[in-house]
């Protein structure tokens, strides 16, 4: 049976990613989240919930300090941005090399639990400014990892899935309804409120938001009351 | 002026290669260790001799917990082999993917301070079991690095070097002498005493006593009474 690591985060994005691998693969998945620093670390609960519903082999929570390396909203004192409009430019929001840190991270358990597949949710359709989400880079960094480790050198096959590169957040959705996906349980928005209530303005709400609306469905999630 | 991070471990290795990068090369350094759940903390005090010998621009420490990927005697409770003979397979105190971990850590970090060198102190000679030593691992690295990052992407200029290489143990040192390194302020044991003192038995104990033998020259650490 094909093991894979699958890159959890709690978020929309890569709980659907888990659903694919396990339901749609049928690999046997060991789940990773990052403990970086992130401002909400509700996130983290988030990822343990949907990794319970997908039973995976194993959970593991990494902690990595992304704050010492600074540069982001998400860790920094940058404030997050509401209701903007696209500018083109790589956001403030963008972790520098987060993905890379986060699949090489990925690539030393695969390597300790012998899996061969590092599966992520990247996606370009919301994220095109992130320049560690794209096709290239991903190919990339499957060439590193094949020949930057023991499993990988042995096997020649040591490879990064991204299922969700191209699809839109509505067609990602779609996908993880149909394999059974409860989105109450993930986390997507950047500036929750203490309690955990999602703000409904910043890009991370703001997509998910649009991807049920065009789907026709409804976000099982409650938003905070300035929405 | 170039700016380049340097993986700093307070080792021999990576503190000769700060020395190259400062004073051969003329970098802008910024120097960073990782503390990563090695057993031995020392470690971390040697890197930052080292960085303040060398003037770095900055020296950070970043925190990886890599115990929690286990597979080490580097991290887990793994004894540390002494006195061994080469057998050719992956020694135990090989950390699964710890270059790509440690280099994608000291991309994010290039890419804030707007670095385009990544110095590493990567060796073949000594640690031909290791793959994520080998140059065809650190060449894909660079490409992923420079596809995986705002500051690669548009300077198309991001860049792995590692100029120890192809050196063995005794040019590395000879190097390092000519570049006014005290390797007094660097530590390589892995099994050091609870004071520091180095064990004179395990590999990296072994190769460093080795290296300057071959040279003719005196290692300015004192080691333990039972070598």
């Amino acid at each position: 049976m094909t093991k894979a690591v699958v890159l959890l985060s709690g978020g929309l994005d890569s709980s659907t990613a888990l659903a694919w691998a396990v339901r749609e693969k049928g690999y046997c998945c060991y789940s990773v989240a990052f403990d970086y620093g992130q401002r909400h670390r509700i996130e983290l609960q988030a990822a343990a919930r949907v990794a319970k519903a997908f039973g995976t082999a194993d959970h593991k929570v990494i902690q990595v300090d992304l704050a010492a390396i600074g540069g982001s909203a998400l860790t920094d004192d940058i404030d997050v941005p509401k209701d903007q409009n696209e500018t083109g430019d790589i956001p403030v929001t963008y972790v520098p090399a987060r993905n890379l840190i986060f699949l090489s991270l990925a690539t030393g358990l695969a390597e300790v639990v012998g899996a061969t597949r590092l599966v992520i949710g990247a996606n370009i359709v919301d994220y095109s400014g992130y320049p560690d989400c794209r096709p290239e880079f991903l190919h990339a960094f499957s060439q590193a990892a094949r020949l930057g480790t023991k499993a990988g050198t042995q096997s020649h096959d040591m490879q990064v899935e991204a299922p969700l590169i191209h699809l839109k957040k509505s067609d990602i959705i779609e996908l993880g309804l149909r394999l059974g996906l409860d989105y109450a349980l993930t986390h997507s928005c950047y500036d929750p409120d203490t309690s955990g209530v999602p703000c409904g303005h910043c890009d991370a709400c703001r997509f998910r938001l649009q991807g049920f609306a065009e789907l026709g469905e409804t976000d099982p999630l409650t938003y905070g009351s300035s929405e």
